[in-house]
């Protein structure tokens, strides 16, 4: 080691350093959303974080330019993965043989993007996907629905609506409505900035590209429709009669919606919204995307239904559907709006010693950990009792046990509440469940604030 | 995306996609370790997968030489993290003033080393480290001694040896044997063979190297003395009494050995080994390793103090030892020799129906999930029930539930135990009852087997 010559700590831009409190919560909704994974028998997967470029490139458009790509010591050109739909594309091209169709996976896991950081944007960041693969029914895109939902209630997010649309639905509309067939990337492109400049910004987009005054009226007409799912799909069934393919997304959305009831999605969690393009190439059908609308934040999650991606690798059509949850998005409104409450460390309990005393404070230790309690003891017996406990609190631990030589000699030991600063003392006998009995008090109230 | 060129679907060498059924094994482990640093109150931490290059250069080594480095978009030299040792040092450095010291922590993550892979080695592994930083203590290094013992214990290892020595003893024994000073490497580098190539073998090497035939047997005696700790290093306080610093090191291993009893270690968990030589540069002190013995595959986890690393960015020193656990060789163990049981699946039940009946089982499969259990709800219910009950056993689903009409109007479900055959009628409102009873009878007879 180059001693001596100091070295300059830095990170990145666009990359972030977790420390514990960050990671704690962090933890708590990625656990979360684990079991809800796992209650609906997804299955979990891991892939390399570096593939060959050739693997990489292809499905993605606007991302694979914002790809981490080189060459390994072979001299071979890899990239690291932007996503976790590529490399689950190609496990199951891999694999369609020993695994069972439909196959039902989630993957949590970091993906890299060059992008340009600005809030909540980071060039490495969190993806939590389920997807079902192998499966062409609507079936699997309630189920995935209903994660998307289940998985944004129980992270507390107080409003949040699932928008719904159809990939291929929106090029029927624009040719229900006149537009001309090459124009339909300017629909999309459009379209999809609705919500930032207004339906006239629309309409002056499109014109602009060459579609015509009146057929971009209709186009906005159609899109912008409010009402019931089935009463949209009702008029849209009689408005697109005469364009070829518009029938099969329209049965698709109307089975999808006639599904969730029993999938358990609350109707006021999703709506049908022809607005919705998303920008991937490869999604073929349904899409989804669920925004937040209290606190005012925008989308946090996505999905859609893509047929043909799995195809590229397996050399066979394999459908597949699924959706990713934002989790850095979303971790973000959980902190700033106190959507859960976090311990500042995962200690529950610090020990704090004398130097004549440490050896039977470790083997206290030992004893509450057994009983199932997180403790911290204290390395620094030869500070004062003062300095230790104020060390504990510093960490948020909200409990300390003290043992001198009195406490080992009586077989008991002063316990602190570190936050509300009361002292009794416990015999050593009674000591994890009179900390655990305060604990549940605590939590209990954390849950009622 | 270039529909109809078909890609090769394939993986770098040395990388490995993790499939469910090693995932939840891997899972299972993670969660132990993650538990027990948890208990010890460490608290979590995450860094990013690349840095800058001159971070990450400077400390490691052979290792650096594997280092996947490129130039991000910007052109910044950037490498890819290659332990989880030279980031904790950096952010110890750059939060020093938040950071509450001693700071204790845990990180499980994936690194990447480019490798020769081989049997048991790959080029993107994970580390699950435990270290302490901000204190020289020997308690810190007796709580990372107790953390790797409780670890493999947890994970089902039957017998398994923690090697302690200490870096600057070796150099103090070849001192007093008379080995001239310029030859300190050539002694780590011969006697971290022992194993392999004996004492003969090491001898050999030695005199080759220039050391006496006389020093070399000196050097070689004292090495491979075995007996009590308290014995052996009351022993080479006589033999290193002459040698400068050797004191130091004695006194390091005499507190720690004194203390490992009331960290609860057993005493039939560790050795005094000084042909422990550990390869990486930074270590300054105590050193440990655990070698599993039986089943026989060598090291699973290393160890030691580097007080000098974190200084490196500090621009001061900071005190730090920590352990790694060797994640993918445990696994292997564990794997091998059937230490711990692994379901097939997440899923406990899989919930089975026909195209009429597929509503009331999304709703069953509902209710079960919210009672707790982990339900995959087949997606095929114009399959035959068969075929479906087939697709949940090849998953490795214990128990199937089938929602006929019959079932449906009677409000009762077929539960059929896709292990056994056996199949019995249950009312609804009693399911979810006699699947938890069944899963937990079930759980018990692994735990006995």
């Amino acid at each position: 080691m180059a001693s001596g010559t100091e070295r300059k700590a830095r990170v990145l831009k666009g990359f972030r350093d977790y420390l514990p409190e960050q990671m704690i919560l962090r933890g708590q909704i990625i656990a979360i959303f684990r079991e809800i994974f796992e209650r609906h028998g997804f299955e979990p997967l891991d892939t390399p974080a570096i593939e060959y470029l050739d693997v990489l490139t292809g499905a993605a458009g606007e991302n694979e330019k914002l790809m981490y790509r080189f060459e390994d010591h072979g001299g071979r050109p890899v990239g690291l993965r932007y996503d976790l739909t590529v490399p689950l594309a190609r496990v199951v091209a891999m694999h369609q043989n020993e695994l069972s169709m439909p196959f039902k996976r989630y993957h949590i896991a970091p993906v890299w993007r060059a992008d340009n950081p600005q809030r909540g944007r980071f060039r490495e960041f969190w993806q939590c996907d389920a997807d079902i693969a192998g499966s062409a029914s609507m079936l699997a895109d309630a189920e995935i629905v209903s994660i998307m939902a289940e998985a944004l209630t129980a992270v507390g997010l107080p409003e949040f609506t699932i928008r719904i649309s159809h990939r291929r639905l929106l090029e029927s509309l624009g040719r229900a409505a006149g537009v001309p067939e090459e124009l339909a990337g300017v629909i999309y492109r459009s379209i999809d900035k609705l919500d930032k400049i207004g339906k006239e910004g629309v309409q002056r987009e499109l014109v602009a590209a060459g579609v015509s005054e009146a057929a971009a009226a209709r186009l906005l007409a159609m899109v912008t429709a409010v009402g019931p799912p089935e009463v949209l799909l009702t008029e849209l069934r009689q408005a697109l009669r005469d364009v070829p393919g518009a029938g099969g997304s329209i049965d698709d959305l109307a089975e999808l919606f006639s599904l969730l009831p029993d999938f358990g999605v609350p109707a006021d969690r999703y709506a049908l919204d022809l607005t919705l393009a998303r920008g991937l190439d490869y999604y073929t059908g349904p899409v989804y995307e669920a925004t937040v609308t209290r606190p005012k934040v925008g989308s946090v999650a996505g999905a859609g239904r893509y047929d043909a991606l799995v195809g590229t690798f397996a050399g066979r059509s394999i459908p597949a559907t699924g959706m990713s949850l934002g989790l850095e998005r979303i971790i973000e409104v959980v902190r700033e709006h106190g959507l859960m409450p976090v311990p500042g460390s995962v200690a529950q309990v610090s020990v704090a010693a004398f130097p004549a005393t440490i050896g039977a404070a470790a083997r206290i230790a030992r004893d509450l950990r057994a009983a199932g309690l997180r403790v911290d003891l204290s390395l620094q017996p030869n500070r004062s009792i003062g300095d230790q406990l104020k060390q504990a609190g510093r960490k948020g631990i909200p409990y300390a046990v003290i043992i001198g030589e009195n406490e080992v000699e009586t077989d008991r030991a002063a316990l602190k509440d570190l936050h509300g600063g009361e002292q009794v003392e416990v015999p050593l006998a009674d000591l994890a469940q009179a900390l655990q009995s305060r604990l549940t008090v605590a939590s209990e109230n954390d849950a009622i604030d």
